[in-house]
């Protein structure tokens, strides 16, 4: 039997989308297992849709009859997904490993439609335990005054592996926007702070210094502009006047990893919808 | 223009039934606007589906032909409800108000689709605040050995006061099951725990003997089984060793407002499906 | 018998304050019945301590005493406070009602050490529910070109009612640095934003536009600057892509009652201890 | 310089406990650093105190006066314990890994006051993710005809390694009274619920049945009774009726690691105190 698959979808709202596309899928003997959908207040419409294909028809032909007798007349940007499809991941880690670690865990489990494809450091610290894994790990160092140099070592290495999606699992260094632009899909991020507050370095000292009763983490894609992207998961945890910076960035570790694994998750599952500067997690 | 219609139904689910609902309510000439549905693991199908009617059809035909084109001849339970309609709701309570006051609150505000009708209690201390409110106070003793004829009391009252939801907002009688049977719909109550544990009386006293570190509240729809129905809402907080029973019972007062706002507010916009001893909330 | 008092109080750490404070108590007859305390890495202490007067002692002498003997020489700021003695609370709220109606309820039911002396609103419209309750209502509108005059009048209101906090409970006008200098003890303002993030005017519409995942409240002392005062509370709820600007407000609304409930409860039971920018709540 | 000393205690609540304490220690020059007390309503007194002792005096001496100055004279139980000591821990898990390898790697990241000493398990599975750590692994099956001969064995096992914490890291074999009585110290268990509700097996399956919107977990000392322990940490989180009992026990092992890395950090810093079926975490 075929995969199910995953259409995700938006356009300008008007009347009838929701009749015309599960309409055009059950014409072509497809079933609809999974709906959701939002119209925003600002007149767009957003779907994600799970429909099991049907036996006879080519999933090919019926994702091009759907652009041409639906989107397209509709002015859809949409795209279709392979349900449960492993996702080759790369990511990347400066010296703190929690996170790293956790996604590595996660992945090996099969918690994420995922598989480890390629770990790159400036740091050499983790290959011992990466390489217990069986993943490759390279050690790139950044110098300060040839950071270019290190990104197209990376953008190359991550395009060999054939990597969908690379995770900055506490990778400290800037990337630049060439380096954005080149490898095509944005990375996603893990922030340790509550963003928009403490955007930029040393956030749990900042924090500390301001006196917030809770500490947060947030999981966003990665724009050029520094910790601004569209966000895709954030949580808080409290915090009180007895945790010092340390504390601080101890209790975060557990929200880190929380946070960049769900945040993970759903952009494996296809449950992430960008719009604009925000996002849609369906 | 006419009101947006709810429409929530269930049946055993199938190939297509998405297509089938959207496509005669588009070829009905109407908008849907908003579309959530889950596919249990035992094969049951539910949804919960708001459109926009076409000006020109009569709403009360559409919907029959709803049930005898598409609900008949698939099993459906089905019920419409026109958004937004305020509905008349009853509370009772006995001696604590935190819950009533606040209901009675968001209900004057406007933050629920419903206008409080009346209010019974067991005792007369509430009857000056709800007064000033300007809605009708009884107080309807319940001795001990004549239960019966208080129920009959109230039920009359609820009745006559064309009352569509009944609130137990910290009532500490006991319903029976022929009361609850001859009111039709199952009241909403609150339940000072995180249940099912410490269903009964005294829950915060033996939430504080078995030492737990979160306290609870629990909303629900009423069977005749003690704390035992299906259900709607749920919320924990933090508690420590430093909190005294009479502590947990000040914690959990906002907790129960809270939990018992959420349920009353999903049950009035029509978003509970009861399956079993179970409820979906959309 | 002499109701217990508070002892609060900090100064630079050193080895012995804990047992030179409580030996200095026990000597007195008092017995100490709960203790707190923190040293922070700045390398100052702080306390807070409860005890019972001996019957026979003065209290003033001993707190006299206590000075010259114990805080004098160690450098320690420090205060003395009846335990339990019910405060004169002023409320100052603007168009939003949820914030004023919560802590004069809380009030009322004895939840909070305090009593509703006064309310404050540049609207007229609370003075219905307000003056139900007994509470007296003034209002003061700020006209744009006179917002000196306002103030003025609102102090001489304060003053005359004896009024021991200010809470400014969703009170939309800035207050002069003059104002709050006059005022003497800082007022305790309720910011519907987790702070740093959306400090000054439309948190929720700014909060929506960033695509959080959660949204906050806070609540602080008042300082000249703009939502920039030691925090004394804080709380998140999450949100999702579903919620309009207007959801927003309206789930931040229950935050931002409990937020501020729990720190003027803080507040009033002498438990915030004030350490430059930032707070310690024992 | 001596390490700090932690001193736990508990005795009948009476006047001048918390001077009589400190002023001992003062006056054997020691520095109190740290101390949290509390005084139950049913009249027993509780104190955790961390101290600096004095360079001069002799640590067990010191320990042997107070015991005969102050904790005998006053009925105390007490004990003291040198801060930041790492103590020896074992695991034991079944076939699920997570709680154990969160367990492992906190230990080796040195996040706990504990090293790992040995692992057991009645499964073969973790052998060799855990002996890549460096550490024993010791597979003890369990057959149904036979459990006390694996307890013996797993007794051994943990006496030769010098075991002072024994960590059921989702064990799902039921441990003998006999067992608990030789080991001596109670274990520390993690259930896959929120205590008291869903004792016993299948707590997942069980809390999808009774469609709770909450699930939970547990961290407590044994006792023979089955899940009934001493709580020491408790959290839940948010589900919702399209969680299939699958995405609860998902869920669930995020939860779990935490609660129960938050048990074991608190435990191996001496930061709980049992009071019959009830713990206090200072």
């Amino acid at each position: 039997m075929a995969a199910a698959t995953r259409l995700l979808l938006s356009c300008p709202d008007r009347p009838g989308l929701i009749a015309r596309v599960s309409g055009f899928l059950a014409a072509a003997g497809c079933n609809i297992v999974d709906v959701d959908q939002h119209s925003s207040s600002g007149g767009r419409f957003f779907m994600r849709l799970v429909y099991e294909p049907s036996e006879e028809a080519d999933p090919a032909e019926l994702q091009r009859a759907f652009g041409a007798e639906v989107a397209g007349p509709l002015g859809m940007e949409h795209r279709f997904a392979e349900a449960g499809r492993v996702k080759r991941v790369a990511l990347m880690a400066s010296r703190e490993e929690h996170c790293l670690l956790d996604l590595l865990w996660r992945l090996r489990r099969g918690e994420l439609e995922g598989e480890a494809a390629l770990v790159i450091s400036n740091h050499p610290d983790h290959e011992g335990v990466v390489g217990e894994l069986g993943i490759p790990y390279r050690h790139i160092p950044v110098p300060a005054e040839d950071k270019r140099a290190a990104e197209t070592q990376a953008l190359e290495l991550l395009r060999e592996s054939g990597v969908e999606l690379l995770v900055l699992a506490r990778y400290m260094q800037v990337l630049s926007g060439e380096f954005l632009e080149a490898l095509g899909a944005p990375p996603i991020n893990i922030h340790h702070s509550f963003l928009p507050a403490f955007a930029g370095p040393q956030p749990y000292e900042r924090a500390w210094e301001t006196g917030v009763k809770l500490i947060g983490a947030t999981a966003h894609y990665v724009i050029e502009e520094l910790d601004a992207g569209p966000i895709i998961e954030q949580e808080t945890a409290r915090v009180s006047h007895r945790d010092e910076p340390g504390d601080l960035a101890h209790l975060g570790r557990d929200l880190e990893r929380l946070v960049l694994a769900r945040a993970v998750r759903a952009h494996l599952e296809d449950r992430v919808i960008v719009d604009g500067s925000r996002t849609l997690v369906f």
